[in-house]
């Protein structure tokens, strides 16, 4: 049934026991990322969801499993990933409809449905940036082949009037998203996540409102360690982070707007 | 001499009193943001610097005070702060050029000149978007007459090859500044700052360099006071800021890159 044999997954906790996925061993594994992105919707019961590049399916059944009674939909390029999604929603009792397909090219049925909220964790990496991966889906899920200005059209065109859209992505790409945003989506919001208080913030999660019209928004940056440079890296996750993947309590946003 | 009478200006301390600056009583006066935008540049002795829209010279004259040997200049639309900048000038002993002219359409002897560095803390509210203030000049000095995507094309055009810009602004206007950008300079880096740990950043820093290819960065904010919110507001600086306002320290910017 999917492409992935068995003895080439492995299963994980995610939300502290409350969400189980199987991932493909050598392939893309899902880190902390799409689990705070997942965090950061402020979805409610009854509501939509749609996750574009949804892979294996973490962050859009982190978010289902945070906020039951949502209605749930994953699109996805890799068939052995959109396998693996379908069958996580299975595993885990989540109603997920997952769609085969390029997010530049939405299948019919998607291009008629609009949703309260799309969420994202596109590719980090763009092509020949980095060294490649030896394994061909996890070098797909890592390297950018669609502009990230796709990524921003799709969601545009699929978000309902006033949807949400969460995007994760490397701190670095910030202005090419900023830039993405003119002319589809407004009332910006941008939640620096830096590694360590004091460092640089790595990654950003970015809120952006179909037909919002607020002043952009540069909020305090979520820390993922506590202590300082010096003591050695390892799981000493702040304790908001730690609430965040171990219990799936959800990031504090100001009011939305 | 000045357009500004003599009983219509107050004098008063910076970086603890090594720089005391003439300002207009009931005009523009300048609060910590020329400061903290003189004490992110990384100038050297030798070297020159280009401050856009100097007002009575705040900035600019904080930066050579801190350094030395710089050579310095400023450009302001309004005769009489530019009259200002050159008085404060002459008082602390710097050597200031002051042209008084449009950024947009600066007169020919500067446009042979080129900078290694420009500063510019461009007024922060579009015409009509607050109230008006009552004095004329510093309504001038506070509403935006002319684009902020003019402010990066002066700044793009002074600057030497590898040259810094920097520039303090609202928050809110990080969309637009990254879109000034492109095209024009590289190696942005954005320093945000917040008025206490923990709240979103008010205002920023943005440095970027003409010729610089590296990669965006996303600074840890610097935050101004010490405390949280429910303590009542006043000079409660952090030890770094008042660093930076009593004594003249630099801001603590990574490598140059």
């Amino acid at each position: 049934m999917t492409g992935f044999p068995d003895s080439a997954l492995t299963c994980n906790d995610f939300l502290g026991g409350r969400l189980k996925l199987w991932q493909p061993r050598d392939g893309y594994r899902a880190g902390v990322d799409p689990v705070l992105l997942a965090a950061a919707v402020p979805a409610k019961a009854g509501q939509s969801v749609l996750e574009l590049g949804c892979g294996a399916g973490a962050a859009v059944l982190c978010l289902a499993t945070r906020v039951p009674g949502l209605r749930s939909a994953g699109i996805e390029l890799q068939a052995d990933y959109a396998d693996l999604a379908a069958r996580n929603a299975q595993c885990n009792e989540i109603d997920l409809s997952v769609h085969v397909a390029d997010l530049s090219n939405m299948p019919t049925d998607l291009r008629q449905q609009h949703f309260d909220h799309v969420i994202a964790n596109p590719p980090y990496y763009r092509p020949g940036a980095h060294s490649a991966a030896v394994d061909a889906g996890r070098r797909t899920a890592l390297s950018e082949q669609t502009p990230l200005s796709d990524w921003f059209d799709a969601a545009a065109r699929r978000l309902a009037p006033r949807g949400y859209l969460h995007m994760i992505q490397r701190a670095e790409r910030l202005p090419d998203m900023l830039t993405a945003c003119v002319g589809r989506l407004g009332s910006v919001e941008v939640l620096p996540i830096a590694p360590r208080m004091g460092r640089r913030a790595e990654l950003l999660i970015l809120r952006a409102r179909k037909g919002g019209r607020a002043d952009f928004r540069l909020h305090a940056p979520l820390i993922l360690h506590s202590g300082d440079r010096h003591e050695r890296d390892g799981e000493s996750y702040t304790d908001m982070v730690s609430g965040i993947l171990r219990e799936g309590r959800p990031v504090p946003w100001p009011d939305a707007r």
